[in-house]
């Protein structure tokens, strides 16, 4: 039982490994958009095979402990762990997809100048990185605080996407950036849905309770019951 | 035993109900758009909660399954209904998406005629039932030849796209529509990533062996090892 529990262990240490490599390779994308870093862009798409390597390696690790009868609570945290590690890699893709697009933006004239996806990164970032915090803490108030910030991000990538199509409009030149920059904002907005995901499994992990489709938790606990309820 | 199996057997009815349900609500969110049928439209998100619910109940009645010490095989089947019931939950995401857009579309005058989407959303589902039928064959053979058939749909999306944006550099009265349309081609390229990714996890189940990443999988029998590899 002693070595199950070490394994155990060895298996979140590998998760949280995974975690900090997909947020620098987040955080890698943004820089090589916002510093208009070649280089920089075409590095990500390396690091993606890492994360590749890295949800691989868990989903190994997990089946093979599945197969020694953990207890009810060791199963949780054992499909909790595979679940974060595919959505982990997602976020990995996420920011190939951004590197991508950063490489076409930075071969032209800039846009505009970027404000809304620093922002928009800061928060999607955020929200991943305290959902994988509560993970190590154990902690469902925190993983829960994570989920109705997502509102936040939607409400950015929707104003940026009409500020975009305003530009497209007026300057059909603008229109070709103007679609990188839209996929780039729903990019974050995806990594934003993928920190939720994971906190919905942290609050499963420590509540045995799968929250997941339940309205009341996005909504955020100020909301919930409020008068504007239902509205 | 015998009980354990008529659990799993149950596991797999269900994971099958799913594959129907997701399945018939991509058809009608396709059918909601091309038949410019606000009314179907507007009924698949109440589908989309039935997909919710299925990946729930599956998540449970596999995590059940799992606290009984499955042989590895048993094991494999398990883990395989959870991911293929996350798949398919996002594929009702999906459908989701198509209605949405399909309701902003049909609010105004035809962009062109739909000729490409319905042929991705013929390839895309071709796949998903291949590989549905693939795992209820435990035929990897069947499995291996869906993965290949996702570059098809990737190339009709990029085509689309392209189409797209000219229209929208001409007449940049047509951008919001081209962008919507754009949306939906994208969500059937997603669907077809489901589909792969459900018949990359049949290989695992039948072979005991992870395929994913692999890029001789991806490029299919034809090509590899040709004089085209690595160009």
């Amino acid at each position: 039982m002693l070595h199950f529990e070490q394994e155990l262990d060895e298996l979140k240490a590998k998760l949280l490994g995974m975690a900090v490599a997909a947020e620098t390779a987040v955080t890698r994308a943004i820089k090589a958009l916002v510093e208009r870093d070649d280089t920089l862009a075409a590095r990500i798409k390396e690091e993606d095979k890492i994360l590749d390597r890295f949800e691989m390696e868990i989903d190994e690790m997990a089946v093979d402990l599945l197969t020694k009868a953990p207890l009810a609570s060791q199963l949780r945290m054992i499909t909790v762990a595979m679940k974060a590690a595919h959505d982990l890699e997602r976020v990995g893709d996420e920011a190939t997809t951004i590197a991508r697009r950063a490489l076409e933006l930075n071969a032209e004239p800039q846009l505009k100048p970027y404000v809304d996806i620093p922002r928009m990164a800061t928060l999607a970032m955020a929200m991943l990185k305290d959902a994988m915090q509560s993970f190590v803490d154990r902690d469902p108030a925190k993983a829960r605080s994570v989920i109705p910030r997502d509102k936040e991000v939607d409400a950015l990538n929707k104003q940026l996407h009409r500020e975009l199509v305003s530009f497209m409009v007026e300057k059909p030149a603008t229109i070709t950036r103007g679609l990188h920059l839209m996929v780039i904002s729903k990019s974050l907005e995806r990594i934003a849905d993928h920190g939720t995901n994971i906190a919905e499994d942290v609050v499963y992990l420590c509540e045995a309770k799968d929250i997941r489709h339940d309205p009341e938790v996005k909504r955020g606990p100020t909301a919930s019951g409020g008068p504007m309820r239902g509205a």
